[in-house]
């Protein structure tokens, strides 16, 4: 028997549905046979889903883009935009991502202005992906160094995860996806936490051997997967465009680990990596301010460590102190002109501005983020 | 006394006001003073229209783009996008289009996508651009010779509409623009077509040189302006993401036109002069279909050729026969494969598909088509 979960979420009043199965989905359940008709569709992949997306897809279109951040640029989504004219889609085709977070966020983002909108779904096949980038509708690429610089709010209409096509995910990739399912893990509830630091085993020793066994893990894999996704898209649900604080809170980890990235030279860390570190590093400020409690700060950077994760501060890759507090200042989140943080506290995360927290305007503030970054502050 | 006019739309759930007036607004006006608070903005023009922003709005940081539609590319988008970044802007900036309805596309696509969704205002300084572009939130730009290929749907959260900036404007550009509003005016009820037609003189003799018929010929001027911009917003209202057939409707003349402006290469034609030539297309195929009455056929032939616009099959700029077939068929306002028209009735237009549409179909249907661009139907 085959485990299928299909729930519905509507991001805005635009309908979107997630797909998790065990197995390969069907190419014409991707095709969306039987719901929608596409005359034309175009599948866009990279070096490392090209085999997923061809046994999928045996008679699609396929636009085969470069693999990694370094390729996340507008000379792809170009190349996107042009393979799809070439394959005749108009407005009603369907664009069908499969890959990585790269893959998702650059098709989307080409989905989204092909003649003002096509139609998207998308196949995850990273940990990443499945559990944060295809899901939600933000799309985008880089821009000047920027991560995401440049994106719209585009929910796919279809996301079709499949945990086996993880199998082959390199460790690293792993652990990038898994720092997402750890972070979704902090902000929910009921014991999720734990269930999800209770996987990551997978990542370091791989499936094990024996087969009840190895159907017992990847049941709960898919489990902690569909958990991570279906939270996700229930925040994001209510909160579609981040214009409130609920969405906000999936950044979680993201202000420190994306100004880590920008000053590392992005595509030198994992976004995971950036990620785990980003989250140790909201776990300290948390502590400092008086909003994390210790041991809730402490379980949380145990189990990153764990699994291997940097979580000390300076990061060995931060070469360039004063880029760093730059983009922490540039951060895309800030409202106001002032950057914003998501703190873990006792259940869940809270949202907060930098100038509107004791402890953390002025420069009083700076010398506390600082500090936090260097590992210079106590 | 000076008149002032303000309307303020939905488009989807999005707010978006349209102020009209005599003289030019104020710079703080334009920067949403009272209203909101941009920590941050840009102003975007071209080489035409520099004076005018600069004067509007003498503190700003300006990115000049290069004039005409040879510049609607990602190039300029991206010099926008990076003049934003230079400039400061987070997400919560505001971007300010002066210009025709390339810069107002262009700023309003780069706004639509920077950060995932700035803030826009824009400062029609064509009547192209005040009675079409600036309105509705199309946003785009051009790729492979496809016109729009790329864009959003984006409103701007202000549009602010003086016809005062007109009156440096060359005929040629007002006669595209006119163009657009006779075609609104196609469209609209209760006399509209006949004040609209009323005001074309303006375009041929410029403003009367007594100071009393001055007056009045700009009163008359700005309040068909204002009955154009107001009846595209209330439609776009009722259909904002043309998923129905009623902002379909604002295409006639544009299915042919852009076949048109496509085969004759693009920036030979003004819109305006290819639309217009489009809304004599559409006239001459529902006539031939018995959808439309001759009288009305002749009534808008015959004003578009009072104000010497082409309305003769062939156009002398047809170059090319085998490329205009090819981009009507390809036309972006098809629905499952075929191309949609737009026709003239005894009140307002009727939207038609052409698999759907007795002598229109298979190859009688391509017979018509070609015959109507070419003028050996009959």
């Amino acid at each position: 028997m085959q485990i299928t979960i299909t729930k519905n979420f509507s991001f805005g009043g635009l309908p979107s549905k997630v797909v998790i199965s065990e197995g390969l989905p069907e190419g014409m359940d991707i095709l969306g046979a039987g719901e929608r008709d596409f005359p034309a569709f175009l599948a866009v992949c990279d070096r490392n889903t090209e085999s997923i997306a061809a046994a999928m897809l045996p008679d699609a279109a396929l636009c085969v883009l470069d693999a990694g951040e370094e390729a996340k640029t507008w000379a792809s989504v170009e190349r996107v935009l042009c393979a799809a004219r070439a394959a005749g889609l108009g407005r009603d085709g369907l664009f069908v991502g499969v890959g990585g977070g790269v893959v998702c966020d650059l098709t989307a983002f080409a989905a989204s202005v092909y003649m003002r909108g096509a139609a998207l779904h998308l196949v995850p096949t990273t940990l990443l992906a499945m559990v944060d980038a295809a899901l939600g509708g933000k799309t985008g690429f880089d821009l000047e160094g920027v991560k995401n610089a440049v994106g719209t709010f585009y929910p796919a209409d279809g996301v079709f995860i499949c945990p086996d096509t993880l199998d082959r995910l390199p460790l690293r990739e792993w652990k990038s996806g898994y720092a997402e399912l750890l972070k979704t893990s902090i902000l929910g509830e009921n014991g999720f936490f734990a269930r999800a630091g209770a996987i990551g085993d997978i990542a370091l020793d791989g499936l094990p051997e024996s087969a009840p066994q190895r159907g017992a893990r990847r049941t709960a894999l898919l489990a902690c997967i569909a958990e991570a996704a279906f939270f996700k898209c229930g925040v994001v649900e209510e909160d579609p465009r981040e214009r409130g604080e609920r969405r906000a809170l999936l950044n979680l980890g993201h202000t420190f680990g994306h100004a880590l990235e920008s000053a590392a030279g992005l595509g030198t860390l994992s976004h995971g990596e950036a990620v785990a570190w980003g989250i140790a590093r909201a776990c300290e400020l948390g502590c400092a301010l008086g909003l994390t409690p210790a041991p809730r700060a402490e379980a949380i950077i145990s189990i990153l460590n764990t699994y291997g994760y940097e979580t000390r501060a300076p990061h060995p890759l931060m070469r360039d102190e004063g880029a760093f507090m730059r983009a922490l200042a540039a951060d895309k989140k800030r409202k106001g002109g002032a950057p914003r943080f998501v703190i873990p506290v006792e259940k869940g995360a809270l949202l907060i501005s930098q100038e509107k927290t004791p402890g953390l305007r002025g420069g009083e503030g700076e010398a506390l983020l600082r500090g936090i970054a260097m590992n210079d502050y106590r």
